[in-house]
């Protein structure tokens, strides 16, 4: 058994990683931590789980996994002290996402006070840096920078055009779930400002836009073109995210013109190419609806050409708490202890 | 007191334009026509309508102007028989939006019935066709295409790029409501299919883009520089609508890249000069939600440069069934009769 | 025309107040008052009304009314300023509407601060107390204790049976939307917690079931039993409100065991004399949605004996926001000065 | 390994079970049958099991058991042919859910037209009859009729009340998701109808009426006062059922009026007696919320007496498809094989 811990438990990220957790069948949930939780039932933060007879409280757990779900800045100044300690550090926030440590003063407004954990983070997306996940498994201290909810969708629904070098223009139009913004009460994310209404938010400053940036750039790095410029429409992601009235759930549809013409079969080959080994990536022919991954750690995806414009549209759904959040942490603590990367996470969809 | 008459009074589009209508000083209602209805009280179709009095029949009203909110297809073929009366024809349905007939085969797969009326038609959006309407209101037979729901927003928000010539690489992102699909029992408009899910839809296809195409290349031909070639990239409109949630609204997010560089003044100018005497047009500093404008006749726009990528966002929002449907028709009577256009649409927005 | 102000503008309430009153033909908004509020756009407060150019200040206003829409507690502490001036102060809050001082530290856990005044206070439910309300125009100082929502929607149902003592057991089951838990953050009411949810809440000592044991009371005393045992259900209510995932509406079903056997025609009879000459009830044969009175000062009732058990079900319904706040505060002030109760309150509910 | 198959796979109820089999352990799917389809994969009807690679056929599988989930009367007339099968047969329908032959015509318009089968039928709720689906397991046919979605949740949280006697007055007033109206395309179940509203529905004659007064009279015949009479409320439920803008979940609000005074510390004793083995009951202190059920197989109750009245609420929540639907129907087959109860549903409910 792994002995686990969740440190940040009494938010939606950190509740749906308890709940996952409880399920899974190679973890000890070794503690739960809230700031000035002292011994704390479970249902007080979460009612959907109080028989499982859980307390929040106040300590790091000991434990040889930590999961960290906290605002941005607090795991970074806590995790030196959990790494001292043994324990591989799994950060859901986005402390350890970001490789260049002054992207933090640009994007997040804090500058990182642990820049030489940072240096060895690995960005925890899976599909994508599965081996580099593994190497730092072996090696101390392991920090793993999982991914923000949009940049998990976005770059796996982009990352096979990215890598072919054919994003030539990219427009990135997000919609996003309220369960997103949190827990914290704001006056905007009432049920009767949300309800009946649709917004755009985060115009051309968006945190997760820098994930976006690193991450198709560096698979257009990777890529058969082999260049950083085959990618022109990355370098600077115009990401457009949208509040709409739902609870979970997040589609991206990225608008591409393409650097050079391709056929729908281009398109199939390469998708089918780049994900048929995925457990969790699904390459679908219709467009994709977020319910149809309710609760799962599925991405769904679904990329068609134009044959009228020759443009491109790839589509990806996912459950922005699962994939998007606990899901995904879950699926990197699988890779790091080598377990099938599906334990604990074979849960189907729930739908209507 | 104009008399008016609608066809099509049973569905969604055509109780708002009755619930308008009824609070309209100067019309008065001279009929409502449902297919195969007889006599019927109108709570049968709008219990919220109840105690207006009213009934639906099957005989098509004699009227001062008629409007038409039918399936498509289907106001082309009563077109003659309202026109040879007398009637101006108002139609909120697509029969007479598109100039070129060979468009309605293309995009609505059927032949026009009518096209010595469809060449009289006027594409009846006001704040760019005023004049065009009034000079129809002048003539016989009077027809007015009204313009689509996602049409109406999107053009008012892109006009003033497109008059300038900015519009090199577009794509239309759009988010509406659920009452756009209409009245017909469709198992995937369920509430339970809807609710808390979001899918895109018509990817491609969407009928609405071909007036877009229309009325941007037309707006780029009054323009400033003076051509059609001006803006590549409405030459074919990338236009993807989604369904979210919700049961009133449209919101369009217009991702372009400008054909030359702009400046936040530029575009506070170019928004400033178009729509300062607009009744129903408001731009805003903030990206408006749909919650702003439901209920009224209002279009609000909100256009931003990035001064990181230098792209352009134009966000613009309207209630699908007012401004989008019954509220831009009596606009239209307005116009057509020599009211003030705000007649008998001042009611503000209701929120929350 | 009648000067108004408007103190607590900033709340829902207090928005749809001023959104009614900007549409009232007789109505000049002498002024808008929130706390701290110094000269403040509208729009700060309610985007939807920005172009009526308002804004909010910290200066009670001079007018002929004054409205309040407060927390409980502070309008009776500002009550005797207001009145001082000569303003007619209709309350929308509750501070006013239980004529037994001690009720207050019941049920709202404070001491009323101004007796003398609640001494003259008028439960302003026109439906019910319209000769009281004018008698109360008469005299100085007018003060009206404007009914809550909960209790408007289920003093107006169950009046007539009330009425007739016919109550003989009775429970109040309460459906609402959101906006009624007011516009402060509060972690239970953001919409991730709310949506796809309900719950009851209130349990027992809901404060709006003082109100509604008042009301019901003192129309059996006046009924044509002419006691106050005729209704023995009403002693105390057993009243239970939830909390449903819409933002608008009340929904009450009133479930009675009456004190006598009654038919489907006594019930028609009662209810068409108690109504038939009021303009915002209607008695209807279905049972209603909220939806049929959206946004519109509407109450619709249905009641209905069971041929099976002889149990009478009585569901009524409101808009909270209008016929249960701002809509009736209205309806209040067109009673006090004379005017037609329906002025600017005429318009239909918007739906769908 | 169990094999079962499910008849009736297109619907909600349907597709539940097919999500709930998929992850159950002791449980094989011989197959899956729909009217109609033709080996037609089971993302036709259920995108998200799309990867299951489950194929819906129209031959009734040869299985140890079969759930029917179908309109009323359909699996009465298909349940010959599978029993002679020698497969149990689990009716998530109301086909054997009424005792009494005479019951069908009355509440359902038919005939039952296999009343030799009625009579072995077992009422399938396991917390009040385990014993007589046990003994219905060791006999041939077995034959189990699953309760409905409403009974479950009021049965449950009334039990212990009928069974002490308690019951004098009633009145259940339940709220309902709209995924329990089925997935026939209606028009008042569109998305536009039921969201921002409520209504009653069923007054008088909803046919889950039937379910609850057979089993709490027959609770009370089973309770300690040993009497048909000792629960006079019972006799004819006033059951008013709502629909509300949500898509899973039940709440049933039951007020009584007790046929004796109790105290607190009474209900909490006869509550915690009655469910404190029960894996699948909660007793819960606060009142619960649908949120707090949905995905799970869990029923949360909490039951409190009026200090002021001395009336009772007993409120009691589940999700309609699991416990009210699917989970429970696994828990009986669990029970009828000698299962744990809990197997393949220990999933926690899913929140926010």
């Amino acid at each position: 058994m792994i002995s686990v811990g969740v440190v940040g438990a009494t938010g939606y990220a950190g509740g749906e990683l308890v709940r996952l957790l409880l399920g899974h069948p190679n973890v000890r949930l070794a503690g739960l931590y809230g700031r000035n939780r002292d011994n704390q039932p479970i249902e007080t933060s979460h009612p959907h789980l109080s028989s499982s007879g859980l307390v929040i409280d106040q300590a790091i757990p000991e434990a040889d996994a930590i999961f960290t779900a906290l605002p941005h800045g607090v795991a970074a100044g806590m995790a030196a002290e959990i790494v001292a300690r043994g324990s591989a550090l799994l950060d859901i926030g986005p402390d350890f996402r970001l490789h260049n440590p002054a992207d933090y003063p640009t994007w997040y407004k804090f500058d990182h006070p642990a820049p030489e954990l940072l240096a060895q983070a690995v960005y925890g997306l899976p599909e994508l840096h599965r081996r580099e996940m593994r190497d730092a498994a072996a090696r101390t201290p392991t920090v793993i920078g999982l991914p923000g909810c949009y940049p998990t969708a976005t770059i796996l629904t982009l990352a096979p055009l990215a890598r072919a070098g054919l994003i030539g223009d990219l427009a990135v139009d997000a919609k996003g779930g309220v369960s997103g913004a949190g827990r914290e009460p704001k006056a905007d994310m009432l049920f009767s400002e949300v309800n009946e209404s649709v917004k755009a938010y985060g115009l051309f400053n968006h945190r997760h836009t820098a994930e976006m940036e690193q991450e198709l750039q560096a698979q257009g790095e990777r890529g058969s073109l082999g260049s950083r410029d085959a990618n022109p429409g990355v370098a600077t992601v115009d990401f457009l995210p949208h509040l709409i009235p739902m609870t979970r759930g997040i589609l991206t549809s990225c608008h591409v013109r393409p650097t050079r013409p391709v056929t729908q079969a281009d398109l199939d080959a390469l998708y089918e190419e780049a994900y048929r080994d995925e457990p969790f990536v699904q390459v679908v022919a219709d467009p994709p609806a977020t319910k149809h991954v309710f609760g799962s750690n599925v991405c769904r995806i679904c990329v068609k050409v134009d044959p009228r414009s020759g443009r491109v549209l790839a589509i990806g759904v996912i459950d922005n708490l699962v994939k998007g959040a606990a899901g995904q942490a879950i699926q990197a603590l699988n890779v790091l202890f080598g377990l099938p990367e599906t334990t604990g996470l074979e849960q189907y969809p729930i739908a209507p």
